[in-house]
Protein backbone atom coordinates (compact mmCIF):
# COMPACT_ATOMS: atom_id res chain seq x y z
CA UNK A 1 0.00 0.00 0.00
CA UNK A 2 1.19 3.53 -0.80
CA UNK A 3 2.27 5.45 1.91
CA UNK A 4 1.84 9.59 1.81
CA UNK A 5 4.02 11.47 4.34
CA UNK A 6 2.05 14.50 5.85
CA UNK A 7 3.65 17.64 4.43
CA UNK A 8 4.31 18.51 8.00
CA UNK A 9 6.22 16.37 8.59
CA UNK A 10 8.43 15.92 5.93
CA UNK A 11 11.62 18.35 5.72
CA UNK A 12 12.37 20.33 2.86
CA UNK A 13 15.41 20.69 2.39
CA UNK A 14 15.57 23.75 -0.04
CA UNK A 15 13.66 26.41 2.75
CA UNK A 16 16.10 28.52 4.05
CA UNK A 17 16.64 28.08 7.75
CA UNK A 18 14.56 31.01 9.30
CA UNK A 19 13.98 30.89 13.11
CA UNK A 20 11.62 33.70 14.19
CA UNK A 21 8.52 34.01 16.79
CA UNK A 22 5.30 33.08 14.73
CA UNK A 23 1.64 34.87 14.62
CA UNK A 24 -0.68 32.01 14.78
CA UNK A 25 -4.06 31.93 14.14
CA UNK A 26 -7.13 29.24 15.00
CA UNK A 27 -9.99 30.18 13.81
CA UNK A 28 -13.20 28.46 12.45
CA UNK A 29 -16.55 27.22 14.06
CA UNK A 30 -15.14 23.94 15.37
CA UNK A 31 -13.44 22.65 18.99
CA UNK A 32 -9.62 22.73 19.82
CA UNK A 33 -8.95 26.19 18.66
CA UNK A 34 -7.88 27.27 22.30
CA UNK A 35 -7.02 23.75 23.71
CA UNK A 36 -4.07 23.56 20.94
CA UNK A 37 -3.04 27.26 22.28
CA UNK A 38 -2.72 25.75 25.57
CA UNK A 39 -1.27 22.75 24.34
CA UNK A 40 1.46 24.76 22.44
CA UNK A 41 1.68 26.75 25.98
CA UNK A 42 2.65 23.75 27.34
CA UNK A 43 5.10 22.33 24.95
CA UNK A 44 6.50 25.70 25.55
CA UNK A 45 6.36 24.95 29.10
CA UNK A 46 8.05 21.40 29.10
CA UNK A 47 10.89 22.87 27.51
CA UNK A 48 11.41 25.80 29.98
CA UNK A 49 10.69 28.99 27.90
CA UNK A 50 8.25 31.93 29.33
CA UNK A 51 4.79 32.01 28.26
CA UNK A 52 1.22 33.32 29.50
CA UNK A 53 -2.06 34.13 28.12
CA UNK A 54 -4.80 36.66 28.14
CA UNK A 55 -8.39 35.19 27.90
CA UNK A 56 -10.92 37.73 26.75
CA UNK A 57 -13.86 36.06 27.09
CA UNK A 58 -13.65 33.55 29.56
CA UNK A 59 -15.75 34.60 33.03
CA UNK A 60 -13.02 36.07 35.74
CA UNK A 61 -14.85 33.89 38.57
CA UNK A 62 -14.75 30.49 36.43
CA UNK A 63 -12.20 27.70 37.03
CA UNK A 64 -11.86 26.20 33.84
CA UNK A 65 -9.40 23.10 33.62
CA UNK A 66 -6.91 25.01 31.87
CA UNK A 67 -6.80 27.36 34.29
CA UNK A 68 -6.72 24.67 37.37
CA UNK A 69 -3.62 23.23 35.22
CA UNK A 70 -2.24 26.56 34.64
CA UNK A 71 -1.80 27.60 38.58
CA UNK A 72 -0.75 24.18 39.27
CA UNK A 73 2.11 24.87 36.61
CA UNK A 74 2.93 28.55 37.63
CA UNK A 75 1.53 29.73 33.97
CA UNK A 76 -0.13 32.91 34.24
CA UNK A 77 -3.71 32.97 32.81
CA UNK A 78 -5.15 36.21 32.97
CA UNK A 79 -9.19 36.20 32.44
CA UNK A 80 -10.52 40.00 31.61
CA UNK A 81 -13.62 38.71 30.21
CA UNK A 82 -17.23 37.92 31.83
CA UNK A 83 -18.36 35.45 29.60
CA UNK A 84 -20.14 35.79 26.40
CA UNK A 85 -21.64 39.38 26.87
CA UNK A 86 -25.34 38.48 25.83
CA UNK A 87 -25.67 37.57 29.24
CA UNK A 88 -24.28 40.85 30.03
CA UNK A 89 -27.04 43.57 30.91
CA UNK A 90 -24.12 46.30 30.42
CA UNK A 91 -22.09 45.80 27.35
CA UNK A 92 -20.03 48.86 27.92
CA UNK A 93 -18.43 47.21 30.99
CA UNK A 94 -17.88 44.05 28.82
CA UNK A 95 -16.26 47.06 26.36
CA UNK A 96 -14.02 48.35 29.27
CA UNK A 97 -12.70 44.57 30.21
CA UNK A 98 -11.69 43.34 26.90
CA UNK A 99 -9.48 47.40 26.40
CA UNK A 100 -8.18 46.49 30.16
CA UNK A 101 -7.23 42.96 28.62
CA UNK A 102 -5.88 43.99 25.49
CA UNK A 103 -3.29 47.07 27.64
CA UNK A 104 -2.79 44.46 29.80
CA UNK A 105 -1.79 42.02 26.77
CA UNK A 106 0.13 44.99 25.17
CA UNK A 107 2.73 45.65 27.86
CA UNK A 108 3.23 41.35 28.29
CA UNK A 109 3.82 41.21 24.56
CA UNK A 110 6.37 44.45 24.50
CA UNK A 111 8.07 43.33 28.08
CA UNK A 112 10.19 40.84 26.51
CA UNK A 113 10.19 38.29 29.27
CA UNK A 114 7.73 35.80 27.38
CA UNK A 115 8.31 33.23 24.55
CA UNK A 116 4.81 32.47 23.79
CA UNK A 117 2.10 34.55 25.02
CA UNK A 118 -2.03 33.35 23.64
CA UNK A 119 -4.46 36.02 23.17
CA UNK A 120 -7.44 33.93 23.77
CA UNK A 121 -10.62 34.61 22.03
CA UNK A 122 -9.29 37.74 21.14
CA UNK A 123 -11.05 37.77 17.67
CA UNK A 124 -14.53 38.15 19.41
CA UNK A 125 -13.74 41.97 20.48
CA UNK A 126 -12.00 42.42 17.94
CA UNK A 127 -15.12 41.61 15.91
CA UNK A 128 -17.33 43.84 17.75
CA UNK A 129 -15.02 46.86 17.25
CA UNK A 130 -13.93 47.01 20.86
CA UNK A 131 -10.06 46.30 19.98
CA UNK A 132 -9.16 47.68 17.07
CA UNK A 133 -7.57 45.49 14.71
CA UNK A 134 -5.06 48.07 12.77
CA UNK A 135 -3.75 48.44 16.37
CA UNK A 136 -3.62 44.38 17.45
CA UNK A 137 -1.15 44.01 13.44
CA UNK A 138 0.88 47.16 14.74
CA UNK A 139 1.20 45.89 17.68
CA UNK A 140 2.45 42.29 16.50
CA UNK A 141 4.95 44.17 13.69
CA UNK A 142 6.84 45.92 16.99
CA UNK A 143 7.03 42.48 19.05
CA UNK A 144 9.93 40.76 20.35
CA UNK A 145 11.30 39.30 16.86
CA UNK A 146 11.20 35.37 19.13
CA UNK A 147 8.16 36.42 21.00
CA UNK A 148 5.31 33.58 19.41
CA UNK A 149 1.59 35.03 19.57
CA UNK A 150 -1.33 32.41 19.45
CA UNK A 151 -4.57 34.23 18.41
CA UNK A 152 -8.05 32.17 18.68
CA UNK A 153 -11.11 32.57 18.53
CA UNK A 154 -13.93 32.58 15.06
CA UNK A 155 -14.06 34.59 12.17
CA UNK A 156 -10.77 36.24 12.78
CA UNK A 157 -10.05 39.39 10.71
CA UNK A 158 -9.26 39.07 7.23
CA UNK A 159 -6.07 41.56 7.93
CA UNK A 160 -5.25 39.23 10.61
CA UNK A 161 -4.82 36.88 8.71
CA UNK A 162 -3.33 38.18 5.85
CA UNK A 163 -0.60 39.38 8.68
CA UNK A 164 -0.08 35.96 10.55
CA UNK A 165 2.41 33.27 9.79
CA UNK A 166 0.58 30.02 10.41
CA UNK A 167 -3.22 30.31 10.15
CA UNK A 168 -5.49 26.90 11.12
CA UNK A 169 -9.37 26.65 10.64
CA UNK A 170 -10.94 23.97 12.87
CA UNK A 171 -13.91 22.86 11.12
CA UNK A 172 -16.86 21.36 13.12
CA UNK A 173 -17.65 18.14 11.48
CA UNK A 174 -19.52 16.51 13.85
CA UNK A 175 -20.74 17.63 17.35
CA UNK A 176 -22.37 15.81 20.01
CA UNK A 177 -24.47 18.47 21.74
CA UNK A 178 -26.58 18.62 18.56
CA UNK A 179 -26.43 15.28 17.36
CA UNK A 180 -27.15 13.25 20.72
CA UNK A 181 -27.78 16.14 23.28
CA UNK A 182 -24.77 15.82 25.00
CA UNK A 183 -23.13 18.94 26.92
CA UNK A 184 -19.90 19.84 27.21
CA UNK A 185 -17.90 17.16 28.99
CA UNK A 186 -15.84 18.39 31.80
CA UNK A 187 -12.04 17.69 32.38
CA UNK A 188 -11.71 17.11 28.00
CA UNK A 189 -13.87 20.34 26.83
CA UNK A 190 -13.57 22.82 29.84
CA UNK B 1 -23.41 46.01 16.07
CA UNK B 2 -24.91 42.84 16.48
CA UNK B 3 -23.17 39.77 18.45
CA UNK B 4 -23.54 36.34 17.51
CA UNK B 5 -22.71 33.93 20.34
CA UNK B 6 -20.99 30.78 18.84
CA UNK B 7 -22.85 27.94 19.60
CA UNK B 8 -20.35 26.27 21.19
CA UNK B 9 -20.78 28.96 24.40
CA UNK B 10 -24.94 28.49 24.41
CA UNK B 11 -26.42 26.18 26.46
CA UNK B 12 -29.45 24.56 24.97
CA UNK B 13 -31.74 24.36 27.57
CA UNK B 14 -33.30 21.38 25.61
CA UNK B 15 -30.64 18.98 25.81
CA UNK B 16 -31.14 16.03 27.49
CA UNK B 17 -28.08 15.74 30.33
CA UNK B 18 -26.10 13.12 29.35
CA UNK B 19 -23.00 12.29 30.45
CA UNK B 20 -20.51 10.33 28.89
CA UNK B 21 -17.12 9.63 27.51
CA UNK B 22 -16.46 11.25 24.05
CA UNK B 23 -14.26 9.55 20.97
CA UNK B 24 -13.37 12.46 19.44
CA UNK B 25 -11.40 12.76 16.16
CA UNK B 26 -9.18 15.87 15.27
CA UNK B 27 -8.29 15.10 11.42
CA UNK B 28 -7.34 17.45 8.62
CA UNK B 29 -4.24 18.37 6.69
CA UNK B 30 -3.66 21.24 9.26
CA UNK B 31 -1.75 22.30 12.96
CA UNK B 32 -3.55 21.75 15.88
CA UNK B 33 -4.74 17.62 16.05
CA UNK B 34 -2.30 16.61 18.19
CA UNK B 35 -1.76 19.38 20.08
CA UNK B 36 -5.24 20.22 20.95
CA UNK B 37 -5.53 16.45 21.91
CA UNK B 38 -2.49 17.06 24.37
CA UNK B 39 -3.76 20.09 25.78
CA UNK B 40 -7.42 18.42 26.81
CA UNK B 41 -5.13 15.67 28.34
CA UNK B 42 -3.53 18.39 30.23
CA UNK B 43 -7.05 20.32 31.28
CA UNK B 44 -7.82 16.66 32.51
CA UNK B 45 -4.63 16.60 34.20
CA UNK B 46 -5.72 20.14 35.40
CA UNK B 47 -8.61 18.61 37.71
CA UNK B 48 -6.95 15.50 38.77
CA UNK B 49 -8.31 13.46 36.39
CA UNK B 50 -6.27 10.29 35.02
CA UNK B 51 -4.59 10.56 31.65
CA UNK B 52 -2.23 8.62 29.52
CA UNK B 53 -1.22 8.90 25.57
CA UNK B 54 0.11 6.53 22.87
CA UNK B 55 1.69 7.70 20.31
CA UNK B 56 2.00 5.85 16.99
CA UNK B 57 4.54 7.40 14.86
CA UNK B 58 6.89 9.60 17.05
CA UNK B 59 10.07 8.60 17.12
CA UNK B 60 10.68 6.47 20.22
CA UNK B 61 13.75 8.40 20.60
CA UNK B 62 13.05 11.24 20.19
CA UNK B 63 12.01 14.32 23.21
CA UNK B 64 9.54 16.69 21.92
CA UNK B 65 8.04 19.31 23.78
CA UNK B 66 5.15 17.35 24.94
CA UNK B 67 7.04 14.57 26.57
CA UNK B 68 9.21 16.95 28.06
CA UNK B 69 6.16 18.69 29.67
CA UNK B 70 4.02 15.01 30.59
CA UNK B 71 7.52 13.53 32.36
CA UNK B 72 7.12 16.94 34.46
CA UNK B 73 3.86 15.90 35.01
CA UNK B 74 3.90 12.78 35.66
CA UNK B 75 1.59 12.29 32.72
CA UNK B 76 2.59 8.33 30.83
CA UNK B 77 3.09 9.50 27.25
CA UNK B 78 4.29 5.94 25.29
CA UNK B 79 5.44 6.18 22.14
CA UNK B 80 5.38 2.98 19.63
CA UNK B 81 6.63 4.40 16.56
CA UNK B 82 9.70 4.90 14.74
CA UNK B 83 8.93 8.52 13.10
CA UNK B 84 7.32 8.33 9.45
CA UNK B 85 7.82 4.86 7.92
CA UNK B 86 9.79 6.63 4.45
CA UNK B 87 12.54 6.61 6.76
CA UNK B 88 12.57 3.13 7.36
CA UNK B 89 14.42 0.30 5.53
CA UNK B 90 11.86 -2.11 6.81
CA UNK B 91 8.00 -1.61 6.53
CA UNK B 92 7.77 -4.92 8.57
CA UNK B 93 9.35 -3.80 11.76
CA UNK B 94 7.38 -0.52 11.76
CA UNK B 95 4.08 -2.01 11.24
CA UNK B 96 4.95 -4.29 14.31
CA UNK B 97 5.42 -1.34 16.37
CA UNK B 98 2.21 -0.21 15.52
CA UNK B 99 0.47 -3.50 16.45
CA UNK B 100 2.01 -3.38 19.71
CA UNK B 101 1.16 0.32 20.16
CA UNK B 102 -2.32 -0.81 19.37
CA UNK B 103 -2.23 -4.24 22.12
CA UNK B 104 -0.91 -1.56 24.67
CA UNK B 105 -3.57 1.42 23.60
CA UNK B 106 -6.39 -1.79 24.44
CA UNK B 107 -5.01 -3.24 27.81
CA UNK B 108 -4.97 1.08 28.58
CA UNK B 109 -8.44 1.35 27.55
CA UNK B 110 -9.89 -1.63 29.10
CA UNK B 111 -8.21 -1.17 32.56
CA UNK B 112 -10.53 1.24 33.71
CA UNK B 113 -7.94 3.27 35.22
CA UNK B 114 -8.10 6.44 32.93
CA UNK B 115 -10.54 8.87 32.37
CA UNK B 116 -8.84 10.20 28.86
CA UNK B 117 -6.66 8.92 26.79
CA UNK B 118 -4.97 9.69 23.82
CA UNK B 119 -4.56 7.44 20.47
CA UNK B 120 -2.15 10.16 18.79
CA UNK B 121 -1.73 9.43 14.90
CA UNK B 122 -3.39 5.99 14.69
CA UNK B 123 -5.50 7.00 11.65
CA UNK B 124 -1.52 6.45 9.98
CA UNK B 125 -1.30 2.98 10.69
CA UNK B 126 -5.40 2.10 10.14
CA UNK B 127 -4.74 4.03 6.94
CA UNK B 128 -1.90 1.55 6.11
CA UNK B 129 -3.79 -0.86 6.96
CA UNK B 130 -1.34 -2.38 10.33
CA UNK B 131 -4.27 -1.80 12.41
CA UNK B 132 -7.77 -2.90 11.92
CA UNK B 133 -10.41 0.10 11.73
CA UNK B 134 -12.99 -2.77 12.27
CA UNK B 135 -11.36 -3.86 15.89
CA UNK B 136 -10.74 -0.20 16.79
CA UNK B 137 -14.58 0.43 16.11
CA UNK B 138 -15.25 -2.96 18.48
CA UNK B 139 -12.74 -1.75 21.12
CA UNK B 140 -14.25 1.93 21.31
CA UNK B 141 -17.97 0.19 21.56
CA UNK B 142 -16.78 -1.71 24.72
CA UNK B 143 -14.25 1.14 26.62
CA UNK B 144 -15.41 2.48 30.18
CA UNK B 145 -18.60 4.12 29.77
CA UNK B 146 -16.91 7.45 31.00
CA UNK B 147 -13.93 6.94 29.13
CA UNK B 148 -13.04 9.84 26.91
CA UNK B 149 -10.89 8.63 23.74
CA UNK B 150 -9.18 11.25 21.63
CA UNK B 151 -7.93 10.26 17.93
CA UNK B 152 -5.52 12.20 15.74
CA UNK B 153 -4.27 11.98 12.33
CA UNK B 154 -4.89 12.93 8.95
CA UNK B 155 -7.41 11.02 6.63
CA UNK B 156 -9.32 9.63 10.21
CA UNK B 157 -11.43 6.74 8.23
CA UNK B 158 -15.11 7.45 7.65
CA UNK B 159 -15.85 4.47 9.54
CA UNK B 160 -14.18 6.03 12.59
CA UNK B 161 -16.20 9.85 11.68
CA UNK B 162 -19.22 7.95 11.47
CA UNK B 163 -18.41 6.19 15.03
CA UNK B 164 -17.38 9.36 16.64
CA UNK B 165 -18.80 11.63 19.01
CA UNK B 166 -16.91 14.67 18.40
CA UNK B 167 -15.03 15.17 15.12
CA UNK B 168 -13.31 18.37 13.86
CA UNK B 169 -11.47 18.96 10.86
CA UNK B 170 -7.91 21.09 11.18
CA UNK B 171 -7.64 22.89 7.90
CA UNK B 172 -4.62 24.46 6.50
CA UNK B 173 -5.16 27.83 5.91
CA UNK B 174 -1.76 29.31 6.35
CA UNK B 175 1.45 27.66 6.59
CA UNK B 176 5.15 29.63 6.73
CA UNK B 177 6.86 26.58 6.30
CA UNK B 178 5.74 26.88 2.14
CA UNK B 179 5.16 30.76 2.36
CA UNK B 180 7.97 31.96 3.97
CA UNK B 181 10.58 28.98 4.12
CA UNK B 182 10.34 29.17 8.15
CA UNK B 183 11.12 25.67 9.68
CA UNK B 184 8.79 24.19 12.66
CA UNK B 185 9.73 26.21 15.42
CA UNK B 186 10.74 24.65 18.49
CA UNK B 187 8.55 24.90 21.62
CA UNK B 188 5.47 25.75 19.65
CA UNK B 189 5.45 23.30 17.22
CA UNK B 190 6.87 20.61 18.83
Amino acid sequence: MPINPPTDFKPNPNLKRIRKGLVIINTGNGKGKSTAGFGMMLRAWGRGMSTMAVQFIKNEKSKYGEQMAAEKLGIEIIPSGRGFSWTSKDLSEDEALAQNGWKLAIEKINSGNYDVIMLDEITYPVTWGWINVDEVIEVLKGKPEMLNVIITGRDADPKLIEFADLVTEMKEIKHPYADQGIPAQKGVEF
